[in-house]
This record gives structure tokens, sequence and C-alpha cells, in this order.
């Protein structure tokens, strides 16, 4: 099972790192971090560097592609050899799955085209234009194509996936070994929770760093 | 608000990852990533690498500390290099935060001595030796010193630690930023809600890579 996560400048770390942390411990999992270039990917805030162990021709056909987000992953949309990466790795993928604005990469692949799809909440519109069906929902599988909401959703999307790939208990196991039984100490995770105050605050900012 | 996260080979990168994502986003802060040398570590999985951009002795002084736990944090709580600058970071710093076994790098130092502790749930055993009394909780509040419990958890403790810091507005911005609002598929993320054969296949794996 060779999972092929792609990073880039301006990532959004843990678009990545959740699912990262998912699906490396899959049995038989090969997960690898895989740039246009290899070497260190600088994230979003500037503050952390991921490395890209692979450059995208030593990995073409991967089980499983992932894309994450973050204001890094606008450029790409319009980057002809990762756009060709993708559409091909995704040709024979058995998944491709994309976390938080990773889907308008995705779409900008065409990849979209047709379907029900998500992202970050603050970019669901940008879906349609890309020929997507934007739907407000944390996890979205529409055939072999899964996207998720923004940023933190990758977690939940990839532990779904490992379930679909190795069955509830490996996936249930997982979950237990990150002690993922959350409890947020606020409810303020969605423009349907939070005060408008704080949507405007966000949507503010998302238009200088876009997530 | 200079936040020190100490990284380290064999280290879970969620660990690290999670609470970044959060605490990066606070308003003036000034994250880095700090390594007993600098360069890139390797994760407990060996599948992904973070760079650690300042050496310990480049940052002594930081406001927040922050020790993510993984396999790599066992050969630190013998490491004199690194204890020395977890306690002499810990005397100047407003905040001393782990996750998951970055608890016994604390302990291990001596922070903990007498104080309510949490770490990963298959851990939690250990931190009596270290002098803390442990408390099976997502994330505990001892004076200046939040320990968080495993992998995940350092999400909901930093999101507590940045409306502690900036207040609850911005934390609720954040917590809307990254979109979590976590739906997780399962409900297997803690001993207390796994099925007994998960909780033992997860001991087993510990036994072999310690979290």
């Amino acid at each position: 099972m060779r999972i092929a996560l792609l990073v880039f400048d301006n990532l959004t770390a843990l678009d990545a790192v959740g699912p990262y942390e998912v699906l490396s411990r899959l049995p038989g999992a090969e997960l690898r971090l895989v740039g246009k270039e290899v070497g260190v990917k600088r994230t979003d805030t500037g503050a952390l560097g991921l490395e890209a162990d692979l450059a995208l021709s030593e990995l073409p056909d991967p089980d499983v592609l992932l894309v994450p987000g973050g204001a890094g992953s606008r450029p790409l949309m319009s980057d002809r050899d990762v756009l060709d990466w993708v559409r091909s790795a995704h040709q024979g993928s058995t998944w491709t799955t994309s976390v938080c604005t990773g889907a308008l990469v995705l779409g900008a692949a065409g990849i979209l085209q047709g379907k029900r799809a998500t992202t970050h909440w603050a970019y669901l519109d940008r879906l349609r234009e890309l020929g997507a069906e934007p739907v407000s929902e944390r996890v979205v599988e529409d055939g072999k194509v899964i996207t998720a909401a923004g940023v933190s959703a990758g977690i939940d999307m990839a532990l779904g996936l490992a379930a679909r790939i190795a069955g509830e208990q490996v996936a249930h196991a997982i979950q237990l070994g990150i002690e993922y039984d959350p409890q947020p100490p606020f409810d303020s995770g969605s423009p349907a929770k939070a005060h408008p105050n704080v949507i405007e605050l966000v949507r503010g900012a998302e238009g200088s760093r876009p997530t």
C-alpha cells in the first residue's frame, strides 16, 4: 500500500500530518512525502519545515494519493508538472484524497468534475467553479475520491479510509493508539457553531493568509 | 511570545504538529522547532522528517515550552543536555507543556514532582515513578505545567492554552480557522471506550513501538 502525500511550500502542516499519523500506522503502509523537488518545504506560517523525500517522478503510481491544502495549494492549481502528476496518479490510484484547500488542486486537475466534494468552509464556493458540487460535510466520498473539510478534518477522513483499507478493528486500534477522543474546550469549529464576529474575523484573516 | 517546540528523532509527528497548528496562529507568536542539533529529525515511523531550526542553546528562555512524545522521548530521559535545557527553560517559562510521552521527559527533569499530570494512557503508570500523580484526563493543568494525553490530545490542550494566552475569542477563531469540529467515524479513542481486544492489540504494539 503505497501512499503519496504531496508537500509543497506554504502548505498547512496539520492537513498533511493528521492523515500521516493515521495512515502511516496501517499494516504494510509505505507512506512517502512527495514534492515537486525533494527537500524541506516550509509551511504557511514559515515556522515549520517538512521534508519531501521523493520527487514526483519517483512515485508516479501510488495506491493512495493525498493532497493537503494551505496558501501554497493555489500556485499548484496552474502548475502543469504537479497537475499532470496528480491526474496520472489518480488514474491508477485506489483512493484519491484531499484535505482542506487541497481539493482545489484536485479540482484544477479536473478530477472533481461532476463530483460531490468538500474543502475548508471559507473556500467551498470555489469548488463550483472547478466543476464540483460543493457539500458542506466533514468528509465527502464520491467514487474513489474522498475530500475532507478544513485542516483537522483530515484526521477524521483518514480514520474512515483506514477502515476501508484494513478493516474497522485496525482503524479502532489506530484511533486508540493516537488517543483520538477529541474534547475541544470550545465549540467554535464550524461556521454553523461559531459566533458571527468570530466568523468575520477568520474570513478577514483568510483574505491575507489563506488556509 | 516565544514558543519552543522540542523535536528529536523518533518523535510522534502529530504530538508536535497539532499544537503547532494552534499556537503558531496566536497573534505575535514566534514558534520555533528546537533540537539538540539543528537539522531534520525523522519521526517514529521513519516516514516523515521535521526540521529543527534552532539548537537548544539558541532558545534557552522561551515563554512557552512544549515537549512532544514518541519512542524518541525515552532516550531524552537520560540525556543531560536536554534535561538541563528543559529545567532551565521551565524556570523562566510562563507555561511548560507536554503531549503524550513528552510528559516522561518533564518528569525525568524533575518538573512533575508532586504535580498532577497525564500522558498517553498506556504510559500513565510511569508518571508515578517520576514523582507525579497520574491523572486520567485529556488535559491536566497544575500551576504553570500543562500535560496532555496521547498524540491528538495536544490539539485540545493547545486550544485551551491559546485562550489562556490571548483570550477566548482568539481561541475560537483559531478553532474555526482549523475547522476543528471533530467527527471521528468511530468511538474507540480511549481505553474506556475501546473494545478489550483493541486495547490488547495496541498495548502489544506499544511494546514494540512506544508512542
